[in-house]
């Protein structure tokens, strides 16, 4: 797809905006037999979808649960199955961490072993994140040959280990096997080279799995780790060229920041609030021509599993659109990364609504913006890096294909 | 799809009529919500569409607005991503040269050159097109090495120059990069081979290029030539043995006629009024049992940006809906090559709503031929060469898959 697009790509002054509102769709409360969609109250965001071309976003392929990750560089263009990117580096742009091409990133987990060296809790006891907090300065200080050894806390157990290549030792490989058996009762794997090339890494890795150990023997109970995901940054073709666009990203959670920057979007400073990401919007307005806009209620309340409370995020969120609609964009569309139903309380495989407005839209017969009624709107149920081929269309921004 | 299609097969007597009309698929007007299908009265579709299995097709991809050669080849059959035609050889189809395998063709366009040999109009004022046959004539006498020239006017400042190898000078290769810079101010650009193949091509077109600036020396404002989109003949396979059937084009317009040349459909002679290509096919009916019938007037008003011409196009089109249907034929196409949104005064993105009609082609709920009801019609939207295989199975003409 991207091949075919970039030839075609052509200059204007459009303004888009992709607004994403974070595990939108959701599924039918039981007892009422109406989503968190259905139960909303949202006149703006019905008014235009009345006004738009609807449909419903399928991330990943049908019953695939998308993560963070495909879900964002689906909507982004780039097709998650073809361009993947590992948890030890989503891991990393979650917290901002400056990874840079060739810097193999692992997610890392403090765990519980017993004298026996077997696992006893595979997450320490969710120790506070201010315990990682000073683990994690321990770590740091071990030393492994050829390489820089960065070590980040995330949140409660969970770390970040980034190895960065130093001097001439040649190009890393990420290609290693995880440490962490998934079972309670064994003790953590060697690390394996799952190519030939990746044998020096599997040896610093598994020194840095032993230092770690000797310098954690007193803290139980956070006295060993585990290491899964290992991945280099994949090699995205950038977004601004690809696109012939100049994209800024407003979000206020880091993950989403550096899954856009990932991309080569540049990243706005922003509040925490919606408002606040609004007004960065506004401010920006006209340095940018395409604006990735995200909005996090939604999804926490699904994960939380409180469907009144993404009842609540979204109907909030229905009072920003008016304010969004007054900036005068060229395209103006809603849709979210992934479903998270809050009778899951988790991530769902749903397809996710989607509205897009441009004055070249066309008509459909959808007026309320809900899974239900966006299933049956004009733009069917379609891939997810679909949706930016449509958006420079509707932007005049593309060119014909053949004479 | 065609290597899956191919050996599935089978003979039978069923006759098919696929209707295209030419850029049909439109726009809401803003001042009343409705599309061009949308507001035209429109009895014998919307009768034909209540008996018909209704959906959009999308030609080339979301998004991707269809030049008509794509547009076309996918109603034929072929995935216009797979199968492309390059400009030269289009033009050369559009005015019916008889373009061979192993010519190469490329779009030229008189344009003016100052003093200094800067481009000064790219279309050289858009001479008369009398003029353009004059200095054709004049081009002519070119003579190259190896090749024979042909130099062919088109309509105003364009032309067709094909160059045809004589002797045993080995395949010619069209893979040379443009003279026009597509930028006032400058000279035009050499040709350079893409491929080193290309090499004696490049020569051969400069040296045309330089003996045509000195022919053209006095002819301002049509003073020097550019030339692009070279290409040769694509690799099609035959439409009549793919498909198992004895295919005819009725079309008016030379590009169609072309279009259906290049896949080894036989052209009929018709004339220049849609009741006179109508009148062909029922003469020929019993000798071809499948029938391309072309129908330009939608997409001349689309390109017009004439909402009401575009209304009554469809509307003197939907006369002629009963004279089609008493020919009885087994399955009934009505579909278009493209949008031409009467908005967008040009080719849109747009899917083009299709209805099938056969006695086998199921029941669904769509009662109008519009954008808005096709979307809700059981083939849903669907790629452009998934027509094909579906027409043949409405025909009985194709075998079962597996055992």
């Amino acid at each position: 797809m991207l091949e075919v697009i970039a030839p075609l790509v052509i200059t204007n002054t459009t303004k888009i905006v992709v607004l994403s509102l974070d595990g939108l769709a959701g599924l039918p409360r039981p007892e009422t037999g109406r989503s968190e969609l259905e139960t909303a109250r949202l006149p703006n965001l019905s008014a235009l979808a009345a006004e738009s071309a609807c449909g419903l976003i399928r991330h990943v392929a049908p019953g695939i649960t998308p993560g963070s990750g495909p879900g964002h560089l689906g909507l982004f263009g780039y097709d998650p199955l073809r361009y993947q990117v590992g948890r030890g580096v989503l891991e990393a742009l979650g917290i901002e961490f400056d990874l840079r091409a060739g810097d193999v990133a692992a997610r890392g987990n403090f765990c519980t072993v017993d004298g026996a060296g077997r696992i006893s809790d595979r997450r320490a006891g969710r120790i506070p994140t201010e315990v990682c907090v000073k683990l994690t300065e321990r770590l740091r200080g071990i030393r492994l040959p050829g390489v820089e050894v960065f070590v980040e806390p995330v949140k409660e157990h969970r770390f970040v280990l980034v190895l960065r290549g130093r001097g001439k030792g040649g190009a890393l490989s990420g290609r290693l096997s995880e440490t962490d058996p998934q079972q309670l009762g064994k003790p953590p794997l060697p690390v394996k080279p799952l190519t030939p090339k990746a044998k020096g890494m599997a040896q610093r890795v598994n020194a840095f799995v032993a230092a770690a150990k000797a310098r954690l023997a007193d803290a139980a109970p956070a006295n060993m780790v585990l290491l899964r995901g290992f991945d280099q940054l994949p090699r995205l073709p950038r977004f601004p060229e690809t696109f012939g666009l100049r994209p800024a990203a407003i979000a206020a959670y880091p993950m989403y920041r550096g899954l856009a920057k990932l991309v080569g979007m540049e990243v706005l400073k922003t509040g925490g609030t919606f408002a606040e990401e609004v007004a960065t919007l506004r401010e920006h307005r006209d340095a940018y021509d395409f604006f990735f806009l995200h909005y996090k209620d939604t999804d926490k309340a699904g994960e939380d599993g409180d469907f009144d409370a993404k009842v609540a995020a979204l109907e909030r969120l229905d009072g920003f659109i008016p304010e969004l609609r007054a900036l005068e964009p060229d395209v103006f569309v809603v849709t979210g990364d992934h479903a998270t139903p809050s009778v899951l309380a988790a991530h769902g495989w749903q397809p996710v609504p989607v509205l897009l407005w441009s004055r070249y839209c066309g008509a459909d017969p959808v007026n309320q913006f809900t899974e239900r009624a966006c299933a049956a709107g004009s733009l069917g149920v379609f891939p997810s890096h679909h949706l930016m081929p449509l958006v420079l269309a509707n932007a005049l921004r593309l060119t014909k294909f053949g004479a």
